[in-house]
């Protein structure tokens, strides 16, 4: 392998003056044998990929810090390590099983044929460039572009069942997800599967993403049950306030940055004016629709509870990112505010709705993944003409049932086995003490005594 | 509308091997119309707004986290409330009205004519560029990067007021001023206005973004009146320490990373070697400017105070950053040093200087925005050759007496009709638990009690 | 200079909509010199180089946030405060001297010939492109990219080295350490000097970036000694947590994402299909080796404490980035898991060992940099074939002793002169009170009193 390293590390010698040595003599060669313009769509395309991906990569740091912000002290590193241990099993599940299971060979059906990934020789892929109908762009990226997708809809899971769950019976449900689950449901949209065929939109992944996210969610909340003092036995709600608002804002911006490269990077190339162009306009449309959600949140809260509510200003302008994310590319501007806009409304009615039906999600991803992106689903129809609100329903519906039952029968069968909650001690005590065994913020007033 | 998601997503089956299904093909006609190296500079222009822009976009955090930690526990929800609002708001009023106020039409005058901002069709946009004198970046990424500017200057205001103003004034104000103020002197110079006809310099808005934050902050600042207790009647000014020096240095690195796209992206294209090697010295300029800022800061603090004061270090920084924009290009690096370094004595000087004045700047926004705005932008005629040191002046005092005014004038009818201010007791109690209702950090210790 | 903000920023009028003026006609002319497809070139070149480099900028952040988090919070303003410095620092003292020590003229020797880098007019950059042999990327983007690595290698030495070292001893090394041995190792390698002349191979940095921080920080803490109360005189280890995990895991996330910077970047081009191909490889294999090192660490601590250690799953992570850092592109992906793998079990057992040593390495960068770094310098010679285990040892001998001895050979010189540690009652009091003056969280429980 040529020390590409060596050469250009030297190449920086004296700045620009008299730099005989030519950075790129080593790779002359190969180009030859492929047309420079070919080269630089791959590049461009390329680029997208771990640029994005990068972008998307660290919205798992923005899961984290949202979920960290609004649990307890006493389960913050609980949640942490959750976070941090599903983004590398997200990885590790996508390579040796999920990315093939959901790409390798669907053709109009059900799901692929699964086994590791193996990367290309970068010399080997440029020099195939020249062969008729090859790929543009770089496997490796696409796969990184594919596989932080994956990890998105595992953190989505950990915020809501945060507080009570396991850490190992979550991680084994995290390798069941992120291996087979949705691989399974992303090829027949993505993979090129039945729900492609009929015709169902989901650009960047409002029902393949975060509705996974959502139901395998809310499975996993209906098994497992409310916190200890969440719901009184006379029906009245107890709200639990999380430990720390300026990691939970935080984490909504990384998410909200993270999110241009979670839609911007679904245009899947950047090899022409128009791709960018594209791009550009869903950075546009996706920032709106996450303005018009927090606005939207900020406002009503205002008017219903005579406060504002700073976790609805956050959860209004994420479900306003999910809801733009189906079709974040076809609406005018106003569209993409209206989208956003009803993605605020989404939180502010079913954050207390979920909690008349007893179901305990700690952060509200259920509201703001599972129903706003089921609203952004079927927004889709608005604007994009090749969708009909018929088949957007039926991918809604089929990819729903399958998420949903299968994570049920998943955690049903954790449960049975080596159970799926801490005992009533344990959550009493807080996670970190029990299950993890370093506190979060052990000098921190009551720390892990609170509440 | 072409699918490319499903077209792009099945080309990675297989990972390169026989990926026949040619990623590229469903825009190859439109490609055909336009030269390829159009498209290519089309596309790097486009990407500098895009990175650059979601570089600036992350500044947004920055000034959250470094205002969250520069306030008290009890007014930190209301702080991250703020910003996410703000950040909103200036996406939709630039939306709206802004963009077009600063830049349709304005050719020498005031300003331009208002209006929404209508996004290109992409393939539209991409067919466009066969014309002769196309623009040759996508619309959209352009207000893209123009907003995340706007935003940056409500950012300003948000700190200096802090702790003792009332939420709905405060974003009724940024209304205003993300809508009408900052794109009015905005289209004085990067309008193509009268300013900028005169030979104003201003790279990347020293004055234009910063003083006009820092003008609209001051006026805030002297119609609001300080914080109960930070100034005693004998003439003493009582210290309120900040609660959180690790988000506030977190803020800080963020605003760090960000700048880079705040000043590289303001050579507002990357199409030929000249353009990106610029934008590479932009890079090392800023970069050691801020560090001269900090540096300076650091030393003066030990040799004044004794001790290092971290609030001064991080606000050198920021100081060294804001110096160096109106002019990051064309300084030689020991003149970015000391254009720099002299950011970090103004912060040295202009924090005690403000108190003694009794205007009470809770994160020393004024020094570093303001100030150190006006010293950036006459250290402009120190190297731009087509900068005087006269018409620089102007500029200052032209866009700062009309900002100034205005936001006066605003601020005083806010505080006419509704008031600006809490009241002594919610002052008190802490404005997390007056308007917001949401303690920041509910279980560390003294929590909104504190202080 | 020509002022291309206004020539563009002007061309925004209409977005797109008759937009005549042209945004490129300002350099137009330079460019008829060069030819389009070489510009090309070196715009991804230095794309690559600034947007890797604000990546590996960002590490700056997340080393601060890991150190923040790993400290007592009578220590953090302290940690945060050394982080901005050293990071100030580290740009001020590369450009002065160590960047051209480093690169100027080593030619297969020691050192090459120190001096301050003069940055390019971007015009004459351009216009030298038409020269044969001319450096195909800017100047300062690459300055820029190699600074970020130097401040790297000074933050792992701020880590170790925390709650007890005087802050100003401690920026005099950095001075030392950025300006001159870390230039000095680096030439011999990167700068094109005798140990690369005899083949030696280090991709990113495992030994000229990560052992080089390591040995220096192992120096400073074999002088200091360990903090008051960790070891019992009867050879019992008193663990001292941390004050928040938050910030901890927030800090691995933050170098996570940056070391797709840090390994992918030293590519060092992108401007051809196969070095774009590359750095996509680099990043799965970063990823899955970072992933890899955080479970073995959570599965070996589970299994040895029967708790998950949530700082041993970080560091696990971190370890992984280490050792896959000497050679994250030729390795298969299984291959990339080992050596990943392989770093977190160094963790596991170096964390405990070097306490056995009364080590006392506050946030266990010495397993993790220099243990982790050593390992993934040896691991090279699996996978690239221009690396033999015997030359990889000469090379990780020969730059741990030279910067072992030279760093003790300081620390002691520094010792002597004006001390280097603290007293013991302001060790009790915390640094932040002794030198800082301002606490980090003066209102959270025990603030400074804290144990």
């Amino acid at each position: 392998m040529i020390d590409h390293g060596k050469i250009m590390r030297l190449g920086g010698v004296g700045l620009g003056v008299s730099a005989a040595l030519l950075a790129t003599s080593g790779v002359a060669m190969a180009q030859d044998a492929v047309a420079f313009d070919t080269q630089v769509k791959f590049i461009f395309n390329t680029l997208n990929f771990l640029v994005m991906g990068f972008l998307v990569m660290w919205m798992a740091a923005g899961f984290s810090m949202l979920e960290a912000g609004l649990v307890r002290s006493k389960n913050v590193s609980m949640q942490l390590t959750k976070n941090i241990a599903l983004y590398s099993i997200a990885g590790l599940m996508y390579w040796v099983v999920g990315y093939n299971l959901m790409y390798n060979g669907v053709d109009g059906g059900f799901f692929g044929t699964p086994g590791p990934v193996m990367l290309p020789d970068p010399a080997a892929e440029q020099a195939g460039l020249a062969k008729e109908g090859a790929t543009m762009y770089a496997a490796a990226s696409d796969w990184f572009f594919q596989m932080v997708f994956v990890a998105t809809a595992a953190s989505i899971v950990s915020g809501t069942l945060a507080e009570r769950i396991k850490l190992w019976p979550f991680l084994i449900f995290v390798v069941v997800l992120t291996g087979i689950l949705y691989p399974i449901t992303g090829a027949w949209k993505w993979g090129g599967g039945w729900l492609d065929a009929m015709g169902f939109q989901d650009f960047a992944g409002s029902t393949l993403v975060h509705s996974v996210g959502g139901w395998a969610a809310l499975a996993g909340a209906i098994l497992l049950g409310p916190r200890l003092g969440k719901y009184g036995k006379d029906g009245s709600v107890h709200p639990i306030p999380g430990s720390n608002m300026a990691l939970a804002t935080l984490g909504t911006f990384i998410l909200w940055l993270g999110w241009f490269g979670f839609n911007g990077g679904s245009q899947l190339a950047m090899d022409s004016a128009e791709n960018v162009s594209a791009i550009a306009r869903i950075f546009v449309n996706t920032n709106l629709a996450a303005a018009a959600g927090a606005i939207t949140a900020l406002i009503l809260t205002q008017i219903i509870y005579g406060k504002v509510d700073i976790t609805m200003v956050l959860n209004g302008a994420l479900a306003g990112l999910v809801s733009i994310t189906a079709e974040p590319l076809a609406p005018s501007v106003p569209l993409a505010l209206f989208v956003g806009a009803v993605g605020g409304v989404i939180v502010v009615i079913f954050v207390p709705l979920l909690d008349k039906l007893k179901i305990d999600d700690v952060v509200g991803a259920i509201p703001v993944h599972l129903v706003a992106g089921i609203w952004g689903t079927i927004a889709v129809a608005f604007s994009n003409s090749d969708a009909s609100f018929a088949t957007q329903l039926v991918g809604i519906v089929a990819i729903g049932a399958f998420t949903f039952v299968a994570s049920f029968i998943i955690w049903f069968i954790l449960k049975m086995i080596m159970g799926i909650r801490v005992s009533e001690e344990e959550e009493m005590m807080g996670l970190d003490a029990a299950e993890i065994g370093v506190e979060a913020y052990p000098e921190f007033g009551k720390g892990s005594q609170a509440i």
